[in-house]
């Protein structure tokens, strides 16, 4: 089976940087790359856009809000016309960047509050990705399956690809945790190992709870700004190998 | 004969406008939006590709430098590399919002200092137009004639659009007489009147020398903060009309 | 009896602005300067400090969210800390202007959405007022009469000053009517002048239902944004004058 | 004898974060706190002014140019008038916060390329340090000995705090040589506390060129970005013990 590793990327902005972007995209096969306005900028979009080219890893934009103080991540008032206007800007920005370097965007990842608020509102879901349809309805959607925005790709025919999240705790919704709750975030090596073991080989996870819970995925997820994130790659790696399973980008995965 | 009217366009930002965008938009033929960096956002730019698309202008991207305090016009220290690819984000950006409203982006002019910049390094001019041609080689470049941006576009084989500037004083060489200069500027509607006039009949503007010169151009240029814009154009287009030639959007020029 | 008429100022940025600052100075009696976030940056401030003195007009911050693009509007989720820091900050900006330019900061009033939500908030208002206190307890707060701003002002032991709006209709319990509601702008010239007589002869207002409202104020604000505004000033200072009042900046109507 | 250690702090935002500022808060006796223009915003500020209260150490403003994509190091083309609005504006920004928590701010260093643009011009230095002495003739100004900023704070009448660079190569003129030649920087700890200590024990530095060199300073600069800086700190301080010299803030060290 064919399984994508993807990860946010590019996320620094001018002297600052997140994580070892270069170390990272050799271990991922789908980079979810910063579009300028929570973070990244042309220089570092063309950066991102050159390894990944270079790696073979399937670019996709992860377009947020235009807030780098609070890194994307507040709910910001804005309407829905906006909203769907900067992922619009963002993704554009990427697509010519990737276009001028002989590649292409192949996916979108929405970035922390702008993801929620999509996520949480039909009507707007549905107006995003019939815009992102307009632009390329081969663009692959990455969402957590069962969600507003896996349905509103679905109905705007754009590709979905489900993700797991192998360091986040899920509730018997499969739900993730919020990360308030104890034991929401699983760390530790061995831990997150053995979640991607059980996910690779039965397809479920383990709620905090402690049911199993049959879970659709097609990516796992890592979390580029967790400390040690890089090495968290090589260990899903190294899972997905052991389980004679093969590490590809979004595209290739859907193509099987 | 077919003749273009631009002018810089959508260069607000937030609660702040330049110029009455809407009423000059029916007044030129060629529209120059800015892309978010010197001014502008994403909701801007679909308000001005909508009023565009509504009145059969031309859209243009207007790239600047990422500086809205001081509006673009400082000359600030960025690399080839670095202006390349933030010409190269917001012509992909705005490219974008332009295909989901259903039209295209026709042409690109570069703002203030970003353009003078480029068009006084050879190299990066052609990095430039190399760039915008791989986006699209169809892409107009706006320019004054006999410069080097003119040149690079040509080298390129990207098209070009020369510029007459019916508000400013032109010196021996058919260089602008500097801002700070006495007579630089021309004011008064007469006196516009009476230039584009004589651009029209005799395709010449008597420089601030008072000689003849030849003024090989195709697209008159209203430059939308000046107070009066809108009546500006006004007159332009009245002129134009007087002398029986015909209005039109850049690329129809081009094709004539 | 002295009475303050006081306006927003310096809220451009850049290239641009949102009125004739210069020449609403001379109209006003209290200036609220932007102070770099939400509009304004040290160049204008200072411009303002020094048009204001020059004027004999009263210096206040006027501290906004660090939100240009939405104009300080967007109620944004700050944490009480970050607020009551980003007025500390912007305050501490305003006070070494005019410091250096020979003068100093009289009055406090809260620009848009950071004014609603300190309003809002008991614990937030009392945290903003006792660090201003900490920075001068001669600072005068302007406010609403009957306010949470108010209160916690005097509980910090800081004077308040109360705000008559002569554009905006009110409703029975003396709030403000929002703004989508009909009627809640009061537009022309005679109507105005009409509000501010009564409410200099009798301190009444009549509210949007048709009923007399005491008013409890000794400032009136003038919203510099208006179009008209500096024209709605001088009506303002003419009925002042006809009721043989006298203008005069809040910390002299405070002294009276 | 007295000798301060120094080192640029807070110079992170939002998420990011460009050394572990707690840490080496632990281990300096002078705080340069970026005010929110290169870096730095005022939730960091205030959590900078109460690590620094808290451990004993001098607080001092670092403002730098509005430009955090370029993190203050690009030479903006400012004017003198705008470049000492900056300054007084940061400054007065942090001065507020401090008093809020119960301190003040005891010292100015000017960050990259201001500081680069002040020191080449007398006549700006002037400005700046007589607008510096306005607001409290007691600050401190830091920088290298025999400097414009030096000669131009004596001259306004504030006292300067000279500042030797540990792991930086000097030259024959007691210039810094250019970080692009080979040798400038001087990396490895065994070098750096050899320097340290020939520094206090003789006053003198070897430059590039092999000869000694005498340095008048009074505070060792450790660059907080570089990697390692805690630890170069801890370097810092065990040599000052060693030579039975005593760490000291500023104002400290000038009354000894």
């Amino acid at each position: 089976m064919k399984i994508d590793i993807n990860s946010d990327m590019g996320e620094g902005f001018g002297v600052y940087q997140l994580c070892d972007d270069a170390a990272l995209m050799k271990r991922v096969s789908s980079a979810n790359i910063a579009c300028g306005f929570h973070a990244g900028d042309p220089a570092i979009m063309t950066r991102m856009v050159r390894l990944a080219k270079a790696h073979g890893v399937g670019i996709g934009a992860h377009p947020g809000f235009p807030d780098r103080q609070g890194f994307g991540r507040k709910a910001l008032p804005f309407s829905a016309d906006e909203i769907c206007q900067q992922v619009i800007y963002q993704l554009g920005a990427l697509r010519a960047i990737a276009q001028v370097e002989g590649t292409r965007v192949a996916h979108v990842s929405f970035h922390a509050a702008m993801g929620t608020m999509i996520n949480r509102d039909a009507a707007l879901a549905s107006q995003v990705m019939q815009a992102i349809a307009r632009i390329d309805p081969m663009l692959i959607i990455f969402s957590q399956p069962d969600t507003l925005i896996e349905r509103a790709a679905a109905a705007a025919g754009l590709p979905a690809m489900t993700l797991f999240l192998a360091d986040r705790a899920y509730d018997a919704n499969g739900g993730l945790v919020p990360r308030g709750v104890a034991g929401a975030v699983i760390t530790g090596e061995q831990a997150v190992r053995a979640r991607v073991r059980q996910f690779l080989q039965h397809g479920t996870v383990t709620t905090l709870e402690g049911e199993l819970l049959p879970i659709r995925a097609r990516s796992i997820l890592i979390h580029s700004d967790t400390p040690g994130s890089v090495e968290l790659a090589g260990v899903v790696r190294s899972e997905i190998d052991a389980n004679g399973d093969c590490i590809a980008p979004a595209a290739d995965v859907l193509a099987q």
